[in-house]
């Protein structure tokens, strides 16, 4: 029997476009937001609400800055019971950069921070709710923070207003016993809060963790299609909703929109498992030194990479 | 704290010849067996023992046959605590051509066969333990039969001297939770015998359903280079090796020998997750009609494909 609070999210515009700088045509976009729609997603990630004051158009697509004009383009009049969700990350945002819901086409807002800046991130999320959206945190790289800091960051949490909080695993570090671990941690700390889950495949574990999560209590659950996100890339939403037994998801629609546009694409651009996601997700070290191998072409030496990686991570 | 019962085989050059009819050079084969030597593990399977009988030279390279000189021309005097596995299928193989081990480099036979096969499997298996291997069986495809076929299958097994049986999910098509289910069912039905496990990444759960299969106590573990094998391949011995905490694995030799090797191989012969292999996983089909796809180097609708098999599958 499915469970009915379980709700899926897709973020292949927006963690996808971390390594296309969101250069994607309004008709990839398009095609992907029918697709989602068709197969019974719940929420479309578009992208990032970022403040056009810090980032050029010049440098990145539409997806960075999501405003109404360019979402309008792609949902025109369609109705769709799906909903529309972007990311804010703190630092990159303010909060005169997102207008009220009334009149915004956006539902929800996410709102990315580390731990150290969980103030800030409850103040621009109880801002958002204010505004009247759907609102929710997700605490990043908690895989590389101390315990006492995790138990602080999940005690003003806790405190706060936000519905919703995401475990992320950042660097796609995690083994399913550390993610039950965490999981049943923000359960405990976060009583009465949905819980989501938001993982990296650096380690072949995105859709495994996510399972886990799902067993231990876990109910929003990112994905994007054919795992396309930063480095190794996520959980794939083909994968996820083949699991899921809601009746309602069809993964028809996203093998049809995988063959049309994510296959080509994933052969132009890589993402997914390849030796230098391994490496920094075994160190469990941020993956920007793996982009930079795959974005060379041409690889280094990978034993080197991986002992010089291992020998700073042991400094660190 | 480690588990010192853990034992690692590498089938790299068994399961991956699946997909290239084991044409691998004796230099290849040198390079994997040196680099998995001094990588710690256990066990590396070098192929299949097949009967020249059924199966021509002229078609099928040394490694579906594994003769003496076959691996001697590999092994030469290298002093080196990894044993060596050879895999026997039931059907192809007749017992005259299994030699004493007196008279032969291999360590360990592992005969392979479907529930149906079990009579004729363990009566083999008697056969390799009285000439003085060590000695496995593979119950394969357990995912597609009936629960009283395996039940009787299994009292067969814990009937028999065979002191270790794997638990093999054949079509990539089981979840954590199925794993654990089987993985108990066998520990309590075959009290007293060692277990193993073979998975394969349709649904990229190789090397999470190995790892849920060590947690439930499964000590025996399959894993090949960069997920070499069959169809989307197995658990990558790179990742599991990481995993493990056991102070004797080194994964720099591994990483050494997949980038020189292994990574211009998957560039020509491709492995691992791709959709057709994710739809015969997802409806627990064996994987040959997405290998014909893959093949082809052209893919056809897979949309179609899904729907076509699915309608197939539920009229089994």
């Amino acid at each position: 029997m499915f469970r009915p609070q379980i709700k899926v999210l897709d973020c292949t515009i927006r963690d996808g476009g971390l390594i296309n700088k969101w250069q994607f045509s309004d008709e990839t976009v398009k095609k992907v937001f029918h697709a989602l729609s068709a197969a019974g997603v719940d929420y479309m990630e578009i992208g990032y609400k970022s403040s056009e004051k810090y980032f050029s158009r010049d440098e990145h697509g539409a997806w960075k800055f999501c405003t109404m004009e360019d979402i309008k383009r792609i949902v025109g009049d369609i109705e769709t019971p799906m909903k529309l969700s972007a990311m804010a990350d703190i630092g990159r945002i303010d909060s005169e950069d997102i207008a009220p819901k009334k009149d915004c086409i956006l539902d929800m807002i996410r709102v990315a921070c580390y731990a150290k800046e969980i103030d800030k991130a409850i103040a621009l999320a109880h801002e958002c709710l204010d505004k009247g959206y759907e609102v929710t945190i997700n605490l990043m790289a908690v895989s590389k923070i101390l315990e006492k800091d995790l138990d602080e960051a999940l005690d003003d949490l806790s405190k706060s207003d936000v519905p919703v909080i995401y475990l992320v695993d950042s660097f796609g570090a995690l083994y399913s016993e550390q993610i039950h671990f965490l999981a049943k941690k923000y359960l405990e700390a976060l009583s009465g809060k949905e819980l989501g889950i938001h993982t990296h495949n650096n380690q072949q574990l995105a859709f495994a963790n996510t399972i886990e999560a799902i067993i231990c209590g876990v109910n929003r659950l990112d994905a994007s299609l054919y795992g396309m996100g930063r480095g190794a890339g996520n959980c794939p939403m083909e994968l996820l909703l083949s699991f899921l037994k809601n009746p309602k998801f069809d993964i028809r629609p996203l093998i049809e929109v995988i063959q049309e546009i994510f296959i080509p694409m994933k052969a132009d651009i890589e993402w997914g498992y390849h030796i230098p996601y391994l490496v920094t997700g075994v160190l469990n070290e941020h993956p920007r030194s793996a982009m930079k191998i795959m974005d060379s072409k041409t690889l280094p030496d990978l034993r080197r990479f991986y002992e010089d990686l291992k020998d700073g991570s042991q400094l660190d």
